[in-house]
């Protein structure tokens, strides 16, 4: 008997890379559970894990929605209705009514597209959205927008042939499942100098790059807003881009999970490509995801989100039924989250002014936020970061002394991951580095999130950080 | 701007096939839609659907566990806990406690490989349940077990190299699975003269066939208990199995999803393979595989289950790690779930009594019908079947008459599809034609649940549909 090895195993899955839970994320591990003995002699109190979005996460502690947990609740367990009948709101006890109506017991498979009655009113979300009509057959529920992308990627690919723009810096689900189902990666880089904006020119030269090696390109994703830069496309880069698909006849793929995290929507609204292919009347095969991990629900370990499909084939939507059914159906917490996502309680319901305060108040946390942190980070020495509009992140670019960097290669890592091991070992604080998401060669970066409670110590931590590594290494 | 085709996608993809949602329980949607129009004209008034294991959707109604749903509303709704004070048994919302503290809100992405503390539990389990230790670190909890086996098949096949045995009949996750991830399937067949018993001598014919063409045979698939056939392997065979493993370096995957549905344990016990490994001191590499969808929990809808990794290296073991993380986590309620599956109440605890009453009850019913259905079945003209000891299934055979074969050909289906079909549109009843788990070149088959409740209306409906249909064909 010989043992397995990883020499054994499909290529393709060695060459999966996901930074977001990788070397960092395992070291604060580590560190969390040392810090459990009292003789732990680190220089902190806590982890904070700003490696990932992930709001409620314990030390985070983002407050769920009452809404969304009381019907939750409900849903688990029906008589529980009798018990609470005059202490919840009346419009939760409906809504949860309604859903078990349809549904029967959650602990049921649905449809494998997901509870047809919550499809439809995902549809209408959308419509009143967007202001064009939706179909509840071209939508999909899934287990987060993660497996929604992870099907569609999968189908669109025929290995080693198919190519699949991507945006430079990007979130790294899209490298890894690429990686995963060996389509080939055309990165675009996004233009870090004008605000991480979407260049039409670079996206025109990874095609032509693409063509000379004999790629087939298929797709573009596109992520707005944008993780990690949380920059937002304005409308008529949108149009372009639409254009510039039909010109080339690719599939867009639109990651619109941060639409809700909007910081200044006066200046920087949110619009959808959906509302876009319709208003240009444009026959591009499009495949829009949403989540219920962002926004101000925050609801990640659920696992809901969806996809809608336009100007997509009833036969190839009848194939991607079949890929769905083949895992059975997406954990019906999420889809009951999906609904409530839908369908958050209107004004003159009883559960609306609980509802407003708490998701204004989260709204508010992660504008002051992100802003403070902008604006703290833009006034060290090395930093520059763009003031995200969107999105739960920043990504600060780092000018490191080529003392560091001489280390970091030594060592064989890369510079910014030097930077951000530190970090952690110092602070607690866990970011991941920019090699995670792709920069530019020569360029050092990192990502946090802007989910901190307690802000101003954060950002002092990462000041006090910044400077002594500065010294360290002769950069100061 | 050409539309996209399924000719433009990923041809691995369009060879997947997954009969338990296939055309059948298609039609049988279109039927249910039909009955709820006033002059729908249908022989029968409700659609049931015999198609999947799927004891808790509308219509089968099997109760849930009051247990793992007042948990399950505690872990929503933390508040709730000082409304159901002194209404809820004190297990229940000690064990509610208890998570919710190591956990923190299930609104979080947890750790890749599930909470660390249930991991915990599963291998509390899986020790007293074999009387060898486990480790926490090997377990993966996962959405269900059809993404653990998707994991497994993925990480294990590399494309147009790899063959995997599979049985036949089998569950058609493996066929499904096999196709989209390009894997080379070798069948080998399970004996329905013995009571669908699995062959040596079968498993080594393809081992042959495969050298023969080529195909490097990397793992191979054992359901125990069986699905569609319900058979259980005995502790002999299951040995021979292992030292067949050892002596082929075959990667065993145990898909134990039915272990708890035994209908004869006296006779027809389970072992599990994890057991028989470490009593032969093996040092086979083995994946098994474990859900809360089956047993009497039937909780199919909150995706949850795990998988055990026996004799895996660390190496092995980080990789599947990174491949979980790129998904992010396994929903939660799922986890919640398997918490539940593994520590149900104990005898001393106050919800014990009606724990106990609730799964005798499913468990009784479910021996109850499976025996009847069986019986009743095999005094049928031209059908036999297998008196299954385990899982939910019957898998009947069929001597159907030449002129429906003949018709069938004309159709261009399969005989047994032709049978299912027509059930379907007499009688209500939806199963699934034996061409979906595959079967020998000329037989007939069809598996259907043992899970509806009037079993008497129901198998009268059987009954006489079957005698119908061989007088229309000359078969009486
Ligand atoms: C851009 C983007 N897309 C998709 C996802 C996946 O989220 P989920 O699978 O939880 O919906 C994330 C998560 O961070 C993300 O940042
Ligand atoms: C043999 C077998 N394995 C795995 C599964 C997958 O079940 P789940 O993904 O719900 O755990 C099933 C479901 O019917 C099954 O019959």
């Amino acid at each position: 008997m010989r043992p397995l090895t990883t020499a054994d195993l499909n290529p393709a899955i060695l060459k999966v890379q996901y930074a977001v839970r990788g070397e960092l994320a395992i070291k604060a591990e580590e560190l969390r559970e040392k810090l459990q003995s009292e003789s732990h002699g680190l220089p902190f109190k806590k982890v904070i894990s700003s490696n990932i979005g992930n709001p409620q996460q314990k030390g985070l502690d983002q407050p769920f929605l009452t809404f969304t947990r009381q019907v939750a609740a409900l849903m688990e367990y029906p008589p529980l209705a009798e018990i609470v009948k005059d202490k919840w709101p009346q419009d939760v006890l409906d809504r949860a009514k309604e859903l078990q109506e349809d549904i029967g017991s959650i602990g049921a498979y649905s449809h494998s597209k997901g509870v047809p009655l919550i499809r439809k009113h995902v549809a209408k979300f959308i419509e009143e959205r967007d202001g064009y009509p939706s179909d509840p057959e071209d939508i999909f529920l899934t287990a987060g927008a993660s497996a929604g992308v992870s099907l569609i990627l999968n189908v669109l690919i025929t290995p080693n042939q198919t190519g699949i723009l991507i945006p430079i810096p990007q979130y790294p689900l899209y490298t890894a499942t690429l990686a995963q189902f060996s389509g080939v990666a055309l990165p675009y880089h996004l233009s870090e100098s004008e605000g991480w904006s979407t260049s039409l020119e670079e996206i025109k030269a990874a095609l032509a790059k693409a063509k000379q090696d004999s790629v087939m390109p298929r797709a573009i994703v596109v992520i707005n807003p944008g993780n990690p830069t949380g920059a937002i496309l304005d409308k008529t880069t949108m149009c372009n881009l639409v254009r510039l698909c039909e010109e080339h006849s690719l599939v867009l793929l639109a990651d619109e999970v941060y639409q809700a995290n909007l910081h200044r929507p006066d200046t920087h609204p949110f619009h959808s490509f959906k509302q876009v292919v319709r208003e240009l009347n444009s026959p591009i095969p499009l495949f829009s995801f949403h989540s219920i991990s962002k926004g101000v629900k925050g609801e990640c370990g659920r696992r809901g989100g969806y996809f809608e499909c336009t100007n997509i084939s009833d036969e190839v939507r009848a194939l991607l039924y079949k890929m769905a059914s083949v895992t059975l159906c997406p954990p019906l917490s999420g889809q009951i989250g999906v609904d409530c996502l839908v369908r958050p309680p209107r004004p003159n319901e009883p559960s609306y002014a609980l509802w407003k305060k708490e998701t204004d108040t989260i709204h508010e946390a992660l504008r002051h936020r992100t802003q403070l942190m902008a604006q703290r980070l833009n006034s060290l020495p090395g930093v520059s970061c763009v003031d995200s509009p969107g999105a739960l992140y920043l990504y600060p670019k780092l000018e490191l002394p080529d003392k560091a960097v001489e280390e970091a290669q030594k060592l064989g890592k890369s510079p910014d991951t030097l930077y951000a091991l530190q970090l952690l070992e110092e602070t607690g604080i866990c970011v991941v580095p920019g090699s995670g998401f792709g920069q530019k060669d020569g360029e050092h970066h990192y990502r946090l999130t802007c989910l901190c409670p307690g802000v101003e110590e954060y950002v002092s931590a990462l000041e006090n950080f910044h400077l002594k590594f500065l010294k360290k290494y002769g950069g100061l």
